[in-house]
């Protein structure tokens, strides 16, 4: 048995797939590196996004919204979807530690949610205060988009709390949809993509096929190239290419891996092996050569998009903290799907590397864009340019609370079960606490990814044989259970189980350089720091005085060594060394090529994990060093 | 005695100058390398201009606002300043060939705009039709911009033809700007400079004191961020620093540019020697950090902007065409305002390789944007993406006319006399024709930038003595004059000339390479070919069966060497070796550092201008190779 709080991914049983997520309450977060994460999330983001969705206007248009009529609208046309993601990082969290406090506030909330739909189930406070004929300006408009996110917080707020009164205005709204889009009727698609994920989960949560059967038709019915606005082109929109046919993502990143997410839900509830088939291909496209090393998602500012393969610029890279969420919603849908713990790495990768460092350690300032480079002298010309370091809220506020709701169902990520022989219960992500799940019941030791040691105790078992599996991350060369060393994949130990067993998995966790195909211009000839699952990143602050990161050069034959934990970020850090180059006066960047190369001073410096960087000012930062 | 055709820069005789234009008859080019050029500028671009201008529906904006009232307002808000900026190439055109049919057309088209103007003088036609009122939201109405560029053309007609109805026009408009902004009138700045340099080049031709003061006024009322519009900063406009305390150029790469102009003009005209090192300053540190090796400026899509220092990635290269000429018309000013020669390089970089690519060799189709590198399996995007190959116009066509114009006037920007003791003469571009200023006439030949030969024969000379100066680019390492080496700078000769003497300039042609900064990320251990001025590319077509652009390597120490000349393109080629990477099948593009490096395998390539790429169709294509 799983846990019996279902998470944001619960398949029907129908549904064709190798693993079974645990439910949130599977895997209970009691210590270790996650724990701080949590509670911080907890005790920080989920307050203090209550207040800055009030403070933005958010709440606000909902109130006027629900008097009727139209009126002053506030922010973005998707403001509603921001309240939505909070509440369901607010249901996840409920069902994670019982807030009392946190429980008054959503329920406050939804019932204004509920008061501002209208008698037929249409639900946009943005549209309906700007007297927008509905659904008229899909493109843009968002309601769909907005929609979608509605009916996750509904389905989280069932799952984690009991209540339905969220659920209610959920169905009234995707009744409503049901009756206006699909074959027989209207042929318009939203501008973001969002409602097929959020649909099928409706479906699974209520059994109401006709959701499941519109999120289908909402997936094929895109990449025809009848998406318009803003002047943009079907790319943008993820509307130029059919997904079966798509070999590749382009286009809006956030937008791009939301749709895949979407079809990966209806392939796997539809037996769909063709549609999975080719998202499973997008994917392998998108990780080969439209990712960053940290994970991160889309190279463009201009349509915060992907670029073609192998662009992939440090300074500009856009990296939105929500592509990362929508790369690891995907990610963890593949696994699901597939049982490749290629996946798994890949849910790690960003929800470490990608997302994490958009929010701060305090948990209270977040970035929207992450560049894995950040020049000395940069311009902080725009609100989301990391040089201006995190805020505590944007203008367009779509991360923040997409993070919140991330964090608080983070013990959904961690295990499935299996579906083959007998109970099996495969460990992902490593979180220290107690894993519930396949009639097993697992004390979880670690730090991880502070530390490579993960330790676990069986305190309850099926009393069959039963498997054990844990991931053994691709970068893990020389990974251990029990001391026997162990392949990436899954290592399975298959037996019978009783209290007391122990299995310890040790991962290597010494710092390591990682290289990039040389195609990717950005980064020629530069090399990045790694110490298990965390990519490092060299901050200015970290230089001897008179050195500069624009000048830093690392020898990839020198020392690379752990370096003493930064006891204020709480955080591993590595020390290494290289040189800086001396440049004269700035003439002439062009010189005949041949001239000597500029004089060199040797420095030492220390990194640390990209996570954590900007948490002691924003400065001039680096990912790649360049190496020669 | 210079022409007496004043070209588009015609200081008083009161300016600070160190040099003085000729004008536009004083360079007659006649064969060559330019006679080309212009040749297809005449014959094809400016009539296929003026026929899109009515097909976009330019023409017909203001043949609705001359009915008066409000109307239909067809393309962009500025769509007024793409016929000025023909109307201005059409008058350069004229003096240049006293074509007749040109002269129908462009009086025609200047009736049209006269009769257009309000009582008042006033003149806007997309904001007549909108019903905007005048002046409200300047931050995006380019009110001010599309007359700057009427004043321009107004300009170029009463100097290259003798007409006056358009200066009629223009003095209107002019007054009643005099009579509207100002420390006494409104504050309000336009979003896009322009206004500035084309009031101070009408008050050179009018003498009108005022337009020089409001000229000044519009400068220094800039950098306090008063402009707003499209959600953009300050810096996005040249209005986040005041002009005279900016160190370096950021946000929108042709507001820059062009405002920079106006205070160089401003700057020399009033004697303001502070104002002139504040951009002296400017100019030498973005050309220092922040300018393609092929002159290009802006090197982000996301507001056409100037990137942070270094920022300079090939693949997202903006580099728009009309960034290069406002960039060469700053030069061009900084040049006769110092007279130092290094600006006269930057005139001809900024020619060749980052206007000229802008238009096809045929003359009729045109890029937008001009990136270093376009990858393999790049995707069309966007309009302006050079993926799609040059197009025949733009829903935003600004480009295509100021190509134009510049084209027209090429003469004005070759030769200057001098402020100094006795009569001389500066040639500074080299073209095949005839020179007549300070008293001289001088027949050049030369196919430069073909080759490297320019012979300088004396028709007729002052009868004093005098001195022929001969500009020596900065690369020019081993140039001769009649056979005596020659640094870098103006070679001068001072003597008396008689009718007959000659003299040769040889300027060395063979290919070289060129390296860059390693600040530089997206281009790092990569060279560029050059020969004489122009910067080469290689494109897919030239590469053998099987070898790809996205794995060329060039071998740095490898055979260099002049290729046969294309005879379509009419170009001259480079002969290089090199390699290419034999990539697996794409899975992790970040492998462990210190794994083996792909295979290679040799290939031979050639190289083209930069300015010729993209003529036998767009393809992938880089100017900068690995050379490691």
């Amino acid at each position: 048995m799983s846990g019996t709080v279902r998470g944001p991914l619960a398949p029907s049983e129908a549904a064709r797939v190798a693993f079974r997520p645990v439910g949130v309450d599977g895997v209970t977060v009691t210590g270790g590196f996650w724990a701080e994460r949590l509670s911080v999330n907890a005790a920080v983001s989920i307050p203090e996004g209550w207040q800055q969705l009030h403070r933005a206007g958010n709440v606000g248009n909902l109130e006027r919204a629900a008097g009727g009529g139209t009126g002053r609208a506030v922010g973005d046309i998707f403001a509603d979807s921001d309240v939505y993601k909070w509440l369901e990082a607010a249901a996840w969290e409920i069902a994670r530690t019982g807030d009392g406090a946190l429980r008054e506030r959503q329920r406050e909330l939804t019932r204004l949610v509920a008061s501002a739909q209208a008698e037929d189930g249409y639900l946009d406070s943005m549209v309906q205060l700007r007297g927008i004929a509905r659904y008229s300006e899909l493109g843009w408009t968002h309601e769909l988009y907005c929609a979608g996110h509605l009916m996750q917080a509904a389905v989280a707020q069932v799952r984690g709390t009991g209540d339905t009164a969220l659920l209610d205005v959920a169905v009234r709204l995707a009744d409503h949809l049901v009756a206006t889009f699909g074959p027989d009727g209207s042929h318009e698609l939203d501008g973001h993509p969002e409602i097929e994920t959020a649909l099928v989960e409706l479906y699974r949560e209520t059994g109401t096929r006709a959701y499941l059967d519109l999120a289908g038709w909402f997936v094929d019915a895109r990449g025809h190239g009848t998406v318009a606005a803003y002047g943009r082109d079907s790319t943008y929109f993820s509307d130029r290419v059919p997904v079966r046919e798509a070999t590749s993502v382009e286009g809006h990143a956030v937008r791009a891996v939301y749709l895949a997410s979407g079809a990966a839900d209806v392939a796997v509830e539809t037996g769909d092996d063709r549609l999975l088939d080719a998202v499973a291909g997008q994917f392998a496209s998108m990780t080969a050569t439209k990712q960053y090393v940290t994970g991160g998602l889309g190279a463009r500012w201009e349509g915060e998009a992907f670029g073609d393969p192998f662009e992939l610029p440090s300074d500009r890279a856009y990296a939105e903290s929500c592509a990362a969420i929508g790369g690891l919603q995907w990610a963890h849908r593949m696994l699901v799907a597939t049982g490749d713990e290629r996946y798994a790495d890949q849910v790690e990768r960003m929800l470490l590397n990608g997302m994490l460092p958009g929010v701060s350690l305090r948990g209270g300032e977040y970035f929207y864009v992450n560049a894995l480079q950040v020049r000395n002298g940069a311009e902080p010309d725009d609100q989301r340019n990391p040089v201006n370091g995190r805020l505590g809220w944007f203008s367009t506020a779509c991360c923040p609370p997409n993070i919140m709701r991330t964090l608080a169902s983070l013990g959904a990520y961690a295990a499935t079960t299996g579906s083959g022989d007998g109970p099996s219960l495969q460990l992902h992500q490593y979180v220290h606490g107690t894993v519930r799940a396949a009639g097993f019941v697992l004390d979880v030791e670690t730090d991880y990814p502070r530390d490579g040691r993960v330790t676990v105790t069986v305190r309850d078992a099926p009393v069959e044989e039963a498997e054990l599996a844990f991931r053994v991350p691709g970068w893990a060369q020389g990974a251990t259970v029990d001391g026997a060393s162990v392949e990436p994949g899954l290592a399975a130990r298959r037996r019978r189980w009783t209290a007391g067993d122990r299995v310890v998995l040790d991962l290597p966790m010494e710092p390591r350089l990682i290289a990039a195909d040389d195609r990717i211009d950005g980064i020629r000839d530069s090399v990045a720091i790694a110490a298990g699952p965390l990519v490092f990143a060299v901050e200015q602050a970290d230089l001897p005085d008179g050195a500069e990161i624009d000048d830093l050069h690392i020898d990839p034959e020198g020392p690379l060594r752990k370096g003493e934990p930064d006891a204020t970020l709480a955080v591993p850090t590595v020390a290494a060394a290289g040189w800086v180059h001396r440049h004269g006066p700035r003439i002439d960047p062009y010189p005949p090529a041949g001239g000597g190369a500029p004089e060199r001073r040797s420095v030492a410096f220390r990194a640390v994990p990209y996570f954590a960087w900007a948490n002691r000012g924003a400065d001039a930062m680096r990912v790649w060093i360049p190496a020669r």
